[in-house]
């Protein structure tokens, strides 16, 4: 692209480094930003260098938060007995959002992939392992992606948790509510039959 | 959504403001950069601060610009006999990545959109007029968007210019190269039987 002005290129390449925005889209954006006030560019650009200096994860779950520990780790209501390990902040957000569950969490930072070269050592499998030994938890629910790297991760994790004695769970896998037969994968719906569950158990929750 | 950060929710609330950009999108792109180095992060916001405070725009044409006139307005070697008015940068761009055009431009920084509340006095209109008074001007091309607010801008144009005795032209409609007939529009098919030009003429160019 032809840009007149190095000032608009340098934006709209830095733009361009953002996941899924290619430079058209790229562009668009920054001729957006152009046509607004100074102070609400300003505000946008304070935002985005403000979230990376200033921001700080939860010594306990390493969530991203604005103190040293999370709102949730801080919460006397929550049952500090149960741990659901996540891949990251989105996660934890969407566990949230079922208003389902009133245990802690406990983030990874990721998943372990060799393929990435992420490995148990680059996640904060360690930290978890410190909490099981110091704090009282009974059990620890792995909620991670139904993915080669998800299974690679709870397999390795259920590995390193076998010396604490604590019940170790994943959430549970099968067709989604609403979904129908004719278009569920092979997989999904041939796992679906293999781990069916008694019928009174399925009404519950 | 509940975020676990006020910092968080700033950042994914002033992505969100950007056009096509959605909350979901704006999470996942405020989650990349949290992910990368402080120095790029701050590359970014610089860029987004630097542009909306410094950029300037080309006194002549009002193209965007890092200089009281811009790079095509100052060049020597360009045909400043002929002005292509357009609606924004990134038409001048696109015209001139093809390689076809040698004159001047001039960017009315929008379209006449009574819908959108935008009128002529919005627009760079008197400046262009202006121009044709100060500049020796033989001929000014329109190449807008063929839209209902592309046709009304450059009827209302054509009548300001009138009294100045330039040639107006602008650029031709038509099947794009490469279009095939059976999926055309009827309105461009149509209007491009109308408007058919003698086979010795389509050669050309």
């Amino acid at each position: 692209m032809n840009f007149s002005s190095k000032l608009l290129e340098d934006a709209v390449a830095e733009f361009s480094k953002l996941p899924g925005v290619g430079q058209k889209t790229a562009l668009r954006l920054v001729l957006y930003l152009l046509k607004q006030d100074k102070a609400e560019v300003n505000k946008f650009s304070n935002a985005v260098s403000k979230l990376r200096n200033e921001i700080q994860f939860c010594q306990t779950c390493h969530n991203i938060s604005d103190q040293l520990v999370c709102q949730i780790c801080s919460a006397p209501k929550r049952d500090r007995s149960l741990i659901c390990v996540v891949e990251d902040t989105r996660d934890v957000m969407a566990v949230e959002n079922t208003n389902q569950y009133n245990g802690l969490y406990h983030v990874l930072g990721g998943l372990i992939s060799p393929m990435d070269g992420i490995g148990p050592s680059d996640l904060e499998i360690d930290t978890l392992v410190e909490r099981l030994k110091n704090e009282e938890v009974k059990e620890v629910i792995f909620a991670l992606s139904a993915t080669m790297e998800g299974d690679t991760t709870i397999f390795y994790l259920n590995k390193r948790l076998k010396p604490y004695n604590i019940t170790v769970s994943t959430i549970a896998r099968g067709i989604a509510f609403g979904g129908e037969l004719e278009y569920v994968d092979e997989l999904t719906l041939g796992r679906s039959i293999a781990t069916r569950v008694p019928y009174e158990n399925s009404l519950s929750g």
